[in-house]
């Protein structure tokens, strides 16, 4: 019964298009029995891509056999919603069972969700926000190339997203990277939710392809000769990426479904489903096989294959370390650790590669040394941050180390989206910040990236380290790159002093603890990040004037409160919070939470920090401004005594 | 010594460019000596937009005496950076004291800050996050039609960031709304931070800006003739919006500035800052005068004109009451209230326009019958929400109420950076948020907004309503369309029983009130918004099965924590938080803070909600998992008990 994978094949025989007209037939049943038994779901839509799904899957390097292997091709399905044509047609090739889906489609726990995801088999991301489908392709793309694999990339995506911005951004990517096995392919059955396309906004798909520099072919999305000619031109064109324009019908076979948006989102109704299974001539009894089985409770087996981020197999060098009274900016310490691990794994096939991305702030975010050793393993992708944090995302899934460094504010707060999405694709990649907090310079609001944590910590698999200094920063650096999971490093723009106690060989990082760098009993600062050298100033000062006595702790893992520090310091008179990020949602909100939830409790707590977005200034009179001096700490401890 | 206004001018005379050739000289004087004292700054790109800024301030009907009206042309300066030229060139035409610019740029607390703000005269829209200003210039020109005006409205950008998603977005909305009275300038420079454009990524301009349907032109961007003639061209063309692509000579006139794209970002140096004085004839003292006054504290007078948020003008009609046992959910009776609202003012010359914006999801966001009273306010933006984001602000900030109705995910996930500049802005834009928190339907995690308080409370401006029933969400949307300032509305996606305590005409909503349902002193709870209905249900079951009797508080306002309820609840055993959000990151969080820092304790705390990314599910099936149902609500209070 399961279709034989076509890859290689480049005419079809009529027996094959015989084959793949009754696996369109069987495919169109399945999915609508899926969406009528859950009675919720996107029916029209999987019916207008069935074709495209089965002659993508069929020329693919992709069956169950290898599709846990990372040298293969790469199928994403930028359009998630369309999951139960995609379900339908995947059973088709053996990587599922198609009555388990029909049974399961949508059920809490299941794994055939509303939107695909990679435990499906076959599914190679997480899709569902509209318009990031491309980018994933290209991160694909980039990871195949790092790895010298030879294979294509194929996204396929709806013509109403087409309008995304992201989707120009990806355009140019691959374009300016030569990424020419991509293969994208745009069902195009001109209905969205509200209408034609030409009704909602106009957008000459052609032209801005063209526009783009993308090979464009069109064909007609039902027919499979068509779409294997155009699938096999598209492989033997090496000029630039191809995009193939299908033109396909709405809700193509399903009866009353056909030519409108009505049924964009939601089941048939029984009327219009029993008409379709009579069209198709299916088995008029599989609606009530899946309703039966869904009033039992999910068989634990449909739970899906495990997801990991990969485990990065690198050498991580020898440490530098920075000697006290030595200042370097934490973006300099940064850059000189990843090009020395660039340079010591560069083209070893042995080890897993490093993958650079910068948006045109490279002198800035400090990997040009990077580049200058590793110079294929670095991608420039100009001033397209959307575009990028989704392929940087993607090509850690694809199986490389990927690390891009930008400006706290372009890199986080203008794509938290596409990194919840790489969270929940459990991607794994690296994001370096830098300029994050106030320390940006004079730069003003809009470059204050002062919500980094409270950001990140919407999201769950996220790790955030935040160094308190450059030899912090130096292990911190290694910590990252050889632990798996999406991590992000953050840091200011200026020189740093270096930290007495942090200036050793054998000063190691670890993730969730708060060191303690003074002891005292009077109260307890915790400052995250480089506010540790000032808060120790202020706690020396309070010590040898006033014979007040504190404990300091540095905290580098906002994210991980460390409650054994916390509960010491409650023994004390106070805590004080010192960070230079929004008040309201950074490290001192975590902590309260967690005091609050596990009963721990200070006599008192004050959290210093900015209220308000900061104007454009020096960075120290910008925090001088919200108490974040020495002198600024010394007032708030001598209001808490 | 003041430059004369030429809107309505067609053609420069001699003295004409004369005069304006001079200014150019002076600005460039101006602006590098504002740099170099500031030690900071961006002075290249300042350089080579000099005679844009001229010719755009020149022409525009927008003046020191008009910039405070809204019936006037709007100039968005997209690159912010080049604020070192803008100010330079608003001092030639009397907006601001150049001396006094030259003095305070980029220092704490001056209105000079190193990206614009619309605090300073002349400027319309705070920039400084690349790839916006084009949507500004779409919010001003739909807000100008929405009161009948007819002014223009200039956009001047970079080069480099041209590639930006969100700018392909603006621009098919500006074709799709026929919005012909914009007129685009794009400073083609050809040098970004790493390079040359083709360098870093390339884009073809022209064929991108045609591919979306605008009208091109091309001048020498020095040349005020050349300007001018663009200028009024575009004015006369009325069959689409006209982008002029000005040739341009990066630090042009700059000495060793000139070509490079080494002083994008920082100051001359001496040496360099002095050969230009002498090319462009300067006073040789100007920098000494300005470093010496630096070193003064600021004078209060340069704090710039206040920006407020509009205050509407509208009739907000007669409340609509739901009566007990009635279902409906929260989508349909704020769109009920909007399109009552919206007929109510519609056309009325005396009242605020409300315009009301859709991302192809108007039958789910329920502005389907606002479209249909008020068609001429209602603005399709298709699938493209950052730049709806933006359009939205901005045309609020022109001076419409402007409302952006969208799923959480699209509308606030995907789009934070753009709301955190609207909120920059000060705005004042309202956004109403659907399918937020697990009531989304099956649609999975990627649809699961279960993070919009955590995005807003990392902003200082945006006050959020997660109203609890239909009752509630009439009275909220009538405050929300009638208050001031940025506005966040937020609902799920199912029909809700109506809290009978607020089936009443007389019910009002109050901003930051937490509304006790139920008393007892056993314990308390806090649900948030519809979490209430669930909440109750368990309350009442205690009491009447166990006799256990608890304060029941209805929270709609999340982000201003009510502390009276708060400190009551406290005189009770434990505080127990239930809401459909990031445990992590939602009330509970900012409940904890808040008493953390007011030394407020129960004897316990606990908080339900989602600790992970929820599956894709029935909603009541995901919020089970979460133990947000009734009986996971029982068993929660039977533990703390």
């Amino acid at each position: 019964m399961t279709l034989k994978n076509l890859y290689g094949v480049s005419k079809l025989s009529d027996e094959q298009i015989l084959n793949l007209k009754s696996a369109a037939t069987r495919a169109r049943i399945n999915a609508i029995t899926m969406v009528q038994a859950a009675d919720s779901g996107h029916p029209a839509g999987a019916f207008s891509g069935i074709e495209i799904f089965l002659s993508v899957y069929a020329l693919a390097n992709l069956t169950p056999n290898n599709c846990d292997n990372l040298n293969r091709d790469n199928i994403i399905i930028s359009h998630g919603h369309t999951s139960p044509g995609v379900y339908a047609v995947l059973a088709e090739f053996g990587f599922i069972d198609a009555l388990e889906a029909v049974k399961n489609f949508r059920r809490c726990g299941s794994v055939f969700q509303g939107h695909v995801v990679r435990e499906i088999p076959g599914i190679d991301w997480d899709t569902g926000n509209l318009g990031q489908g491309l980018s994933a392709g290209v991160g694909y793309a980039l990871a195949q190339r790092a790895r010298n694999f030879k294979n294509n990339v194929f996204v396929v995506m709806g013509d109403g997203a087409q309008t995304k911005g992201q989707l120009a951004e990806a355009r140019r990517i691959a374009i300016n990277e030569n990424l020419n096995n991509i293969i994208a392919l745009i069902d195009n059955n001109d209905i969205q939710i509200c209408g034609h396309l030409d009704e909602i906004m106009k957008i000459n798909l052609k032209e801005v392809w063209r526009a783009d520099g993308w090979n464009v072919l069109e064909c007609d999305g039902h027919n499979f000769n068509e779409l294997f000619n155009a699938i096999n031109q598209a492989k033997n064109f090496k000029n630039s990426p191809t995009v193939i324009i299908c033109k396909t019908l709405m809700g193509k076979d399903g009866c009353a479904m056909e030519g409108t948006n009505e049924y964009h989102g939601k089941a048939p109704g029984e009327k219009i489903y029993f008409d379709i299974i009579k069209n198709l001539k299916g088995d008029e009894n599989l609606l009530n096989t899946a309703l039966e089985a869904r009033k039992n409770n999910l068989p634990q087996k449909y739970f899906g294959r495990e997801i990991k981020p990969i485990t990065p197999n690198i050498e991580t060098g020898n440490v530098i370390t920075y000697e006290p009274n030595i200042k370097t900016d934490n973006r300099s310490a940064f850059g000189k650790a990843l090009a020395q691990i660039g340079k010591l794994n560069y083209k070893n096939p042995d080890k897993t590669p490093i993958l650079v991305f910068d948006c045109d702030l490279m002198p800035s975010v400090k990997t040009d040394e990077f580049k200058k050793y590793c110079p294929e393993n670095f991608v420039q992708c100009g001033i397209q941050e959307h575009a990028t944090a989704t392929i940087s995302g993607a090509a850690s899934a694809g199986g490389v180390i990927s690390l891009w460094a930008d400006f706290g504010v372009f890199g986080i707060d203008e794509v938290y989206n596409q990194h919840r999405l790489n969270d929940i694709n459990n991607a794994g990649n690296k994001l370096v910040l830098t300029h994050t907090g106030l320390d940006v310079g004079e730069d003003g609001a809009t470059h204050q990236c002062i919500d980094y944590i409270g950001l990140m910590r919407n999201m769950f698999g996220w790790k955030i380290i935040v160094p308190a200094d450059p030899n912090q920063t130096d292990r911190a650096t290694r910590y990252m790159l050889k632990t798996p999971g999406c991590i992000c490093l953050a840091m200011g723009r200026s020189k740093r002093e270096v930290i007495k106690e942090f200036a050793d060989d054998n000063f190691k990082f670890e993730y969730g603890k708060a060191i303690k760098l003074r002891s005292g009993n009077s109260g307890s600062i915790f400052a995250l990040g480089y506010m540790t050298q000032i808060a120790l100033k202020a706690a020396d000062k309070l010590s040898s004037e006033k014979n007040i006595n504190l404990n300091v702790y540095c905290v580098s893992s906002p994210l991980a409160p460390d409650l054994n520090a916390i509960r010491e310091a409650c023994n004390t008179k106070f805590i004080l919070t010192v960070e230079d990020h929004n008040i309201n949602t950074g490290m001192a909100s975590i902590m309260a939470l967690e005091m609050m939830k596990n009963n721990l409790h200070a006599e008192k707590f004050k959290n210093l920090g900015p209220d308000n977005f900061g104007p454009s200034g020096s960075s120290s009179d910008v925090r001088k401004l919200f108490g974040l001096s020495v002198d600024g700490i010394i007032n708030a401890v001598n209001e808490l005594i």
